[in-house]
């Protein structure tokens, strides 16, 4: 009666909805500080000082009108060309306010431009283990999801298969570096490859391929690693970006899309994306948080939290005997199951240990612990994960 | 190549983008406060100081962990609360949090709703004239949209023609009061009227019709007018509410949706548009703004400037020889044009007055004028109205 396919997706979400009632069962019965949830990616760490700062500042120096008001539906002139000023200075690239579209965070971006890409049947590509989600924006446009067998144990992208599965249907390809769930960024021997590829089969094919690089991530990078601009490596790449990590903004929606002037069709596609925004009904990004942002820029991340976390983790479960992809970036611990991911996940409820299924990433075998929370609970979450080691005879 | 659909809408959208060029055009020649500006509906006045006090305290007084993070796709709990609070105190309704739904904006709210409703070629059915984005939004789900032609000279809905438009694939009816563009507000005996008919329809199609009643200018209603509670004339009704208008929030994008307990599959529905807002993109309405209207829910909307301006234009117009609705509510002027509308806009701009020929509304032979204006704009223009009755024979 009511839409079949939200029908569908309302029974199948009952499996994140029992997660969510299974942690505030055992809350109730443990307390809070005994359960270790390390199944979402909500950071845990305030939002730095200067975003207070800057919003007292906006208040008090910026009109209500202007603050509060409608602006063109891509966002403030001045804040697009603030953001594409600071990627310039950051990235050695070219970018005008031009090539700027705010977005309702990253998820409204992608939405925003499969919107404005797609027309039914196109497929689009991804890279397992993905963000599952992924599929449900391609398919609000009538798209047709393809999915990329994983490349184990590096999990750079399937170069390979992906070729083969490149047809004159392909629309877009969406990447994700830093990578949910994996912690992997992309070489640039990836990115360029990608690149190579993606301009052959194009030539090929007579089409455009477009990458649309999901980058939420881009700033919580580890050991001083460089996670490559993709609009340097391919020609049509669209970059979409959010303050939700980065500044511990995951609640005010707001992001931005990169489009470049040189993709196919540049005009049409940003007009067109601009249109997007409106009659998704986003209408524009946040106005007072676009207004923040501006005065937040170049702030840099402390990511020595989660570095920290990132290490007491690591060493702990590799302690155990655990086998994990050492995170190059974002937050996650990518870890091999010593039985069904599924199996496990439901074994380490018994520890009170609250974890993700590779099988959420379509990628089974393996879980994803999201390590944005308090140091406490990954030390206090160790003993657990011990005798899950045990129990499987991993301990060595 | 790109999408079909948005390659078209980015094509049709050259109208509005003229009309904002225009407007520029004439103010880089004349000045822009010789350019009367009444084609959008951007209140003009600040957000009352409620507003800033809110985010000054929700900043010192609550966890920015908590102020900027997730909380469940629906809104934060007790911001759902106080809403559905706040409307029983004022409508003697019986709404829990459970009915309150926070979305971004009206337009989120709606295409939050209508992804959950509606299957492909589902009809919705609008009365003229009508807000034209609608249509986007019913076509985004894959819906047809019907019009129910306008109802002169009261426009008050013709309910008519709409008993005789419904069939067994209509499943929503978007009615809009206090309505944009003829500032009319539906009269009881016409929601009693409407609510009996889709009731009858109802039992003899054995089908659901829901009402999706928009309505971000409820508080806008002048002359101690009362805009009935549409949930109270019939039970398959869901309300979409912004804060746009009433604390002149447009580019913050708040607002709700108050799905009740009473409506065919409410759980199934509330669930569902939980996950649309989800997969849509928009995950949940902005956080921080979502704190401020808990603060500022009994806010009460100072209409005075407006009503000045809704008196002043009436005033002005009328005197020339134009006829025009009086508004009873919103901040729209609908005026019945001597000659053809789009004709009459165009001549308008000779005065340097820019208006929205009744065409975008589906109405022709008539043109919205937005009084959302510094007063000075309605004083100054009027030289030019009255030009413009003694070119086509009205002065009196």
């Amino acid at each position: 009666m009511i839409s079949a396919e939200m029908t569908r997706l309302a029974h199948s979400n009952s499996a994140i909805r029992a997660m969510f009632e299974e942690g505030n069962r055992l809350a109730s019965i443990y307390g809070r500080d005994k359960v270790y949830d390390f199944s979402l990616g909500n950071p845990n760490f305030p939002a730095p000082a200067q975003v207070k700062d800057a919003i007292l500042d906006v208040l008090n120096e910026e009109e209500s009108t202007f603050v509060h008001g409608y602006m063109p539906n891509s966002g403030y002139p001045d804040v697009c060309q603030a953001i594409a000023d600071s990627l310039n200075r950051r990235f050695g690239t070219d970018f005008t306010g031009g090539n700027i579209l705010m977005t309702v965070g990253a998820a409204g971006g992608l939405n925003v431009i499969l919107k404005t890409l797609l027309n039914p049947g196109d497929q689009v590509l991804v890279f397992a283990p993905y963000f599952l989600e992924y599929g449900n924006y391609v398919r609000n446009y009538g798209g047709e999801l393809a999915v990329v067998p994983p490349n184990l144990p590096t999990f750079q992208p399937n170069l390979e298969k992906f070729e083969q599965m490149l047809t004159p249907a392909t629309k877009a390809v969406i990447i994700n570096t830093p990578n949910n769930p994996t912690g992997v960024i992309y070489s640039e021997q990836t990115l360029e490859k990608l690149g190579e590829i993606l301009e052959r089969k194009q030539a090929e094919f007579g089409t455009s391929i477009y990458v649309l690089s999901d980058e939420p991530y881009r700033e919580l990078a580890y050991d001083g690693a460089q996670v490559p601009y993709v609009t340097k490596y391919y020609r049509n790449t669209i970059v979409g970006y959010s303050w939700s990590k980065s500044l511990s903004l995951p609640g005010e929606r707001i992001g931005y899309l990169v489009i470049p002037s040189e993709i196919d069709e540049y005009r049409l596609v940003f007009d067109a994306a601009a249109i997007s925004n409106r009659v998704l009904g986003f209408v524009n990004a946040p106005s007072l948080m676009q207004r923040v942002v501006k005065r937040c820029v170049d702030c840099t991340t402390d990511i020595g939290p989660y570095d920290a976390n990132r290490r007491a983790l690591y060493d702990g479960l590799t302690a155990c005997g655990f086998e994990c992809v050492f995170p190059q970036g974002a937050f996650y611990m990518w870890m091999k199951t010593p039985v069904d991911d599924k199996a496990f996940v439901e074994a380490a409820k018994a520890y009170n240990i609250l974890i993700v299924p590779g099988a959420s990433f379509a990628c089974p075998g393996y879980v994803r612990i999201a390590y944005c929370v308090a140091p406490q609970t990954i030390t206090n979450s160790l003993d657990g994960f011990k005798k899950l080691a045990e129990k499987y005879g991993l301990t060595k």
